[in-house]
Order: C-alpha cells, then structure tokens, then sequence
C-alpha cells in the first residue's frame, strides 16, 4: 500500500471501531489488529490516539458533507426534495446496518463533549458546518417559493440536524425506521409547510 | 444508614457516575469510594455491575417520570402550559449543571443500545414510557381544543421525545440552552399550532 492508502486505510478501520465502539472503548492495539500495520507505522501517521480520534471523526464529516452535497447538486429535483432525498438515502444507510451504529458525530459528541474541549469544538464545527448546508437547501427553497419568505431558516435547519441526531438515537433503542421516518415526515410536511 | 438508604445513596452517587462518565468509564471502586461503602455492601444490594446500571437507570426514570408528572397535574395551567413548564423546568436543571452530563435515558441509550440487549430493552420501555406520558398530555390539549382533533398525539409526542433528545445532544457540544429553547419555540409554536 502507498502511504497514503495505508492512513486512509486505518482512518477506515477506526471509522467502524469508533462508530461500533466509541473512543474510550477502542483500543490502538484494536485498529492495529484490524488494520494488519505495525505500531510504528501508526505513529508514523498519527501524533496520539486523540490526533487519531479526531482525524477519524474529520474523514467521517468531511464524507457525510460530500454526500450531503452531492444530494444538493441534483438540479433534476427541486431544493426541498433535494434534500429530503439526502434523508431518505441516510436512512437506507442506516437501514443496511439493520439500525447499529448511528452517526459518529453524534455519538463523539454525547461520549467526548464533556471528556475533552478538543473535541467539542472539533464537534460543534462540525455540527454547525452541517446546519449550515442545511440552512443553504432552505434558503434555496425559500428563493424557489417553496417555504415561506419569513420562515427562520437558520433556527429551522439547527432544529432539522439536532431532530434528526434525536431520530437515530431512538432509532438505536427501537431497532426500526420508524423514528427516522417520523422525523422526515413531521419536518418536510407539518414544521416546513 | 439505614439498609434502604445505603442502598439509595449508593444509587444516587452511581446516578453522577455514570450520567457524567458512562457506564464502561465507571468501575464499582468508583462507586464505592465516592458512596464509602464497603465491597460486600454493594454486592449485598446489587448482583453485578449491570444489575446496578440498570437499578440505576431505573431509579432516574422515575425520578423523570414523577417530575413529569408533578408538572402535568398542576391545574392551575392549561394542559398545553403544563407540558411546555416541564420543558422550561428541565432547561434550568441542565442550565444549572452548565449544560453538562444531559439526559442518562439518552446517554445510555446511545452507549449501551448495540453492546447490551438487556438494557436496551429497558431503555425501549422507559423511552416508550416517557413518550406515553407527552402523548397524554397531548390529548388533554386536543380535548380542551388547544391542538386539532386531527392531530396524530403518538406520533407528535415520539417526534417531541426525539427531539428532545437531540436537542440535549447539540446542548452537549454547544453549550448553551439555545437549542433547548430552539425546540421548545418550534415544539409548540410552530409544530403544534
């Protein structure tokens, strides 16, 4: 492997880890195993197991903004559907890993917001970069007519993010769709109309 | 003490414990050093450590449960301001504990529900539990006419819990009750209007 194949490779590895396990749970000597790389090789790459944690976690929101994104590029929608489309895909996501797992940011954030201030901040960054993408498909369907010219678009798109990091936590607890359902269906047809 | 309230005070530091540390992060010794009890004492009330998290997790649902409850009895408010007062209530607690530490429904939720069947049938049943109590108080206000008739109460009542929950997740990492308010704002003068 390159060198940059191998980092993103144990990025990949403490992906399914961090997300399964959490961080206090995962051990370095864990992603080595899974990873089949020396220990050297992991320093190499990475200062410390938190220098680890948080570029695992950036991987993790820098491909769910990708994915988000490419969503709000489909032109062949209009903006509301553009990115309902993006909540109904996260949901088959969710869906293929039979209702495990859930988001990484949102479990980093409940499992590290008071353990470590790096990772808070890192997290609510992160946290407010996604309202904000959100707050952009409003903002579009707004210009397009499709919610109200008065409709608080910034409140609106923090309320969306934040209810639907509640929807995968009762998702986890009710092994079902039917929170991440509930939420779609309560935000795009009752709270946007 | 007596035997009931050693078994209590032992809950009551474990209720810290874990709601500030999780349950993995807590080691009895913990318990025992900050409660000053001896070893045999704990395993006099408790058979494992997983028997004292989920006495634990029991004893703040119905704390939550009765604090609910002390909130929709009072007839002074209509059913709707009798809901809303134990959402301002629960917004100066968590203000109060400087937006740390959250909900340990949630918490646990979030930490045990793929790592222990048992308790996240537990957590189903009090999340379940906690949502019937809102879809009561829910219908109250649609018999006093403050909601439509038409209103779907269970699916409402599961979207506030839900949303609750995610809300107290972005408190976590934000660390102001903006998004506790936030919720409260659109829960009621938005969603139910």
């Amino acid at each position: 492997m390159s060198k940059q194949d191998t980092k993103q490779h144990l990025l990949d590895i403490g992906t399914d880890l961090l997300i399964r396990d959490g961080f206090f749970h995962t051990g370095i000597n864990e992603v080595l195993v899974h990873a089949d790389v020396p220990k050297g090789s992991f320093y190499y790459y990475f200062k410390s197991k938190e220098d680890f944690g948080l570029q695992v976690l950036v991987n993790f929101a820098n491909n769910n903004r990708a994915f988000l994104q490419n969503h709000l590029d489909d032109l062949h929608l209009r903006p509301l559907a553009r990115l309902r489309a993006y909540f109904s895909a996260s949901i088959e996501r969710l869906t293929a890993q039979h209702f495990t797992q859930g988001c990484l940011i949102g479990n980093m954030t409940q499992e590290m917001a008071d353990q470590s201030e790096t990772f808070r901040t890192a997290l609510q960054d992160m946290m407010n970069d996604w309202a904000g993408q959100i707050a952009g498909a409003l903002r579009e369907a707004q210009v397009s007519g499709e919610i109200s010219p008065e409709a608080e678009v910034d409140d609106l798109a923090n309320f969306c993010l934040n209810s639907w990091q509640g929807a995968i936590l009762r998702m986890k607890v009710a092994k079902t769709s039917e929170p991440l359902e509930a939420f779609v269906r309560l935000f795009f047809e009752v709270i946007l109309h």
